[in-house]
């Protein structure tokens, strides 16, 4: 692969864009070589850089020569076509369809999780977290213990091997942690999974180093 | 195929649901065959059944054979793989991305014209809709005449014949209609092919039966 044939992704700063970093740890873990473009979000510098890559003003975005491919969703269906051979979703086609549902579920719901949760890989709280979120919490739990119980026999993840479902969860595991946020054993189980990826420690290492530059700059 | 190995799609009121329309109008305009459970949203009937349908208790919901698959993209998804060989959505990789890319835009987005402009079929009011609403439908307007141009060439469709895509963006076709909101002559265009569609005809004779009846039952 030349360095021009590279893919580009658009990303958010790492400490914040959840939704940046479902297709970067997919690529990461993957193994797949991209160049990455960090904005910070809610700066000036964001809103006058953006449009040059992305029709909807949002990360992420991948190019991959001519073709721009934005939000998260699609970013990750196209690259498990074009450089997975389709081994983003696990292999048996019920189970991609489960896969796929609550991937998708993810992508248009748990909006008191998301909104009253922001991801923020850094944060360590143990304030109490409303009823609403505590009822996306139990939700997320039930699926991911049906998930684990019916199609996770052969390995640590949803579907036994890291799949996109899992890439769509990662950031819900992080601010369970960032929010200190009780959960049972399974789900226990299955956040240690996911932290142990090489790719989400460098993800949160990269995150932990952007805001102790933050805090030196603001200083 | 024996009737007990048709799927069930459950949705909710043709006049209403936009996000059951979506897999109904894919299936039914390739004809495959399913059979169809409609329950009212927002009755006292809608609560006590759709826990036996859905996990998420939300419609639209599939169940085919042992397999539930819930959310309308993960069925639309399913839908193409199990019974159309991924004719739902188009056969070149990077339009098949940008179909990706725009449905996923819809599945997640455009909140203010869901959420000031609901699905009506039979409504029609020509009040002016608001500066968000209208932000929306511009952003709209460019993505369907980018898709048109880029790789309309084949047909009517956004990507030429008919997809996913038009599927996820039927509904928005009625809304403009039912809340009599300008567009250009392209998105007319699209407009007037989506509702030529007989799959769509019948959905909205359907929903046309619906609410004549509702108003005569509230009689
Ligand atoms: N549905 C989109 C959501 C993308 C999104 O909301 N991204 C946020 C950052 S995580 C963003 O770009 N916000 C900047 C803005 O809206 O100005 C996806 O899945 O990619
Ligand atoms: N993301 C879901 C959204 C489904 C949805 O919100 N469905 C509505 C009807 S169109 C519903 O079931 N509402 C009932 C409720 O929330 O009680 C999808 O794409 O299927």
């Amino acid at each position: 692969m030349t360095t021009a044939s590279r893919p580009t992704l658009v990303i958010g700063n790492k400490n914040y864009s959840s939704w940046s970093l479902r297709p970067w740890l997919l690529l990461r873990q993957h193994g797949v070589e991209f160049d990455e473009v960090r904005l910070p979000l809610d700066t000036p510098e964001f809103y006058a850089t953006i449009g040059k890559y992305s029709p909807t003003g949002r990360v992420p975005v991948l190019i991959d020569g001519e073709l721009v491919v934005w939000d998260s969703l699609a970013i990750l269906e196209y690259s498990s076509e074009r450089w997975l051979d389709g081994a983003g979703w696990p292999q048996q086609r019920a189970a991609r369809a489960l896969a796929r549902a609550v991937s998708a579920e993810m992508h248009s719901g748990f909006q008191n999780l998301r909104t009253q949760c922001p991801m923020d890989c850094v944060r360590r709280s143990t304030d109490p977290v409303s009823a609403e979120v505590q009822r996306d919490i139990e939700r997320i739990g039930v699926l991911w213990r049906d998930c684990r119980a019916r199609h996770g026999a052969g390995g640590p993840f949803l579907f036994g091997g890291f799949s996109i479902a899992d890439a769509m969860y990662a950031p819900v595991a992080l601010r369970i942690i960032s929010y200190g946020i009780e959960v049972g054993p399974v789900e226990r189980g299955y956040i240690d999974a996911l932290l142990a990826l090489p790719a989400l420690r460098e993800w949160l290492s990269d995150a932990d180093a952007e805001q102790r530059a933050a805090k030196r700059d603001s200083r």
